[in-house]
């Protein structure tokens, strides 16, 4: 194996050699995936079979410029992830200095410094990566807020902005060196489908077509996303079952005597007293959560499946 | 869309466009994608849902380790289709000049300019790039007749060697700055499914691991590429009608005035009279064929799934 160990949470294998079970009888709520996936519809057989087409592919990209409504200015690209755009876009403008402000998701950090880019808290800095929602403490940004107004590269990652879609900044896309990340993994549930999407300035967006070569987004992929982001029901529907579940998740934790910090409706973080000791007492009950290094007292949770809120409430108890 | 217009073949759209029908009406033999696929088996839902885990990830990377038989001293990775690699491979080393003997596939030489290198034919090239079997005369290479011996960046494209595995040059995987391509889509006939793989100089390698980011391959392929590659009988049975399939057709097409240039037993190169007259001959039954800008006597044509030899015989009769 050739992947850098990052700490991404999951772990879950790590979990299961350690407290026992199987990955079936485990509840997974080191993530911010929804537990309650878009419905995948019966694939055409020639989605596995052939080179994804032109055709689907234009469809795919349509879908999404209205669902996100995408500025006519701006354009956008679809990957197989997210994180295939976010390892190429340290090499979208020549490297220098970056701010990235701290905690966030932090793959766009070793991204960039595999890029050999040079890290800063600096307000002058060349580029610039918020997370909005940011991951895990749920802050916003407003482009009054951005770090600096000068960087070169802009990078707004609204991985987990689709259960709140009247807070995306999505306009900036239409800025000059600034793109905007879009996950569809999360919101819909499918994070095994691989597939994400990049919108912003025209040359950027183009460059990076190029990085990625043809055909970089699955036959499955296109038609599933295709159907998911034209169902403007279905996301209006989760997002109220998301905050819903958010809100039951929160005062079950209160109860047990955590403190909300924020988030948003697919994870939330909690103060707790010793998050080490959490995470171990929900393991106990085959319920993995995400701690962090770096803040001995946070736990981060995603929401359980409708079938698992019995297990959770018993466990926090 | 933001794609390169880049001429990959293929086009059905635009030949339905021009000779009317429809998608699943015509015969497809413009690719060299075996018409029958591996199949496919029920997926376990987490596939779809969950981020691809290390635990199947690992499994898929010694699956292919074995079939391939990747010498113990190379390094293999697996991304989201072998266009994915293709389109990184120029920025593995720093950029100078590469020679691509031509003429093979395009994407190739594209990659390396988008990624600001010279194109050369001279021995002494920086880089040099082979497709072994290539595509599409089927020539084939030895270490002897590569290009240069001093390149710092030796590529191997085996995309199409899997019909023939003893001529395979992955040995040369083990050798620094030497890296061997597989595409998983054509021989086991499911290009839609975005799966291929790098082996080759441990440094490089780790270095397109960074460059690909985390969960680079989806989870439906991660679990139908392992069983694939597990399953040699599968391999051999396959290896074996497509050969004789490729007889079939060069017989047919002798029969119709045409001369074997050569090719694989995925896809077949001829040499016609007239290649567009040909083209549009074959499309008028609703069959699309390859055809090259550089040589107006080369037709190419895939090999047509059983079921569909009768109407391909009786356009050729």
């Amino acid at each position: 194996m050739t992947k850098n160990q990052r700490d991404h949470g999951g772990g879950l294998d790590s979990a299961i050699a350690r407290f026992g079970g199987t990955r079936i009888g485990w509840i997974d709520l080191s993530t911010g995936i929804n537990p309650h996936p878009y419905l995948l519809s019966r694939l055409p057989p020639d989605a596995w079979t052939a080179l994804p087409d032109k055709a689907a592919e234009a469809d795919l990209i349509a879908a999404a410029r209205q669902f996100w409504r995408i500025p006519d200015n701006a354009h956008i690209i679809a990957a197989s992830g997210a994180s295939a755009l976010i390892a190429q876009l340290p090499r979208l403008v020549p490297r220098g200095s970056v701010t990235i402000p701290a905690p966030t998701y932090n793959e766009h950090a070793a991204a960039f410094e595999a890029g050999g880019w040079d890290l800063t808290e600096d307000n002058s800095a060349d580029a610039q990566v918020v997370v909005h929602p940011n991951n895990p403490d749920g802050k916003l940004w407003t482009p009054d807020t951005l770090p600096t107004r000068d960087a070169t590269l802009t990078v707004i990652d609204e991985s987990f902005c689709d259960v709140s879609p009247s807070l995306s900044l999505i306009v900036r896309a239409g800025h000059p060196g600034t793109v905007v990340l879009k996950s569809f993994g999360k919101f819909w549930g499918l994070a095994g489908l691989r597939l994400g999407f990049l919108a912003g300035d025209p040359a950027l967006i183009l460059q990076l077509g190029d990085a990625l070569g043809p055909w970089a987004v699955s036959g499955p992929a296109l038609h599933v996303g295709t159907q998911a982001l034209r169902d403007q029901d279905w996301a209006q529907t989760t997002r109220q079952r998301l905050a819903e579940d958010a809100a039951r998740l929160d005062a079950r934790m209160q109860i047990a005597g955590a403190k909300v910090l924020g988030g948003t409706t697919l994870f939330r973080l909690y103060q707790v007293d010793d998050a080490a000791r959490w995470q171990t007492r929900l393991a106990r009950h085959q319920i993995w959560s995400r701690i962090f290094p770096y803040a001995p007292n946070w736990l981060r949770l995603g929401l359980p499946h409708t079938l698992h809120w019995p297990r959770v409430e018993a466990a926090l108890a």
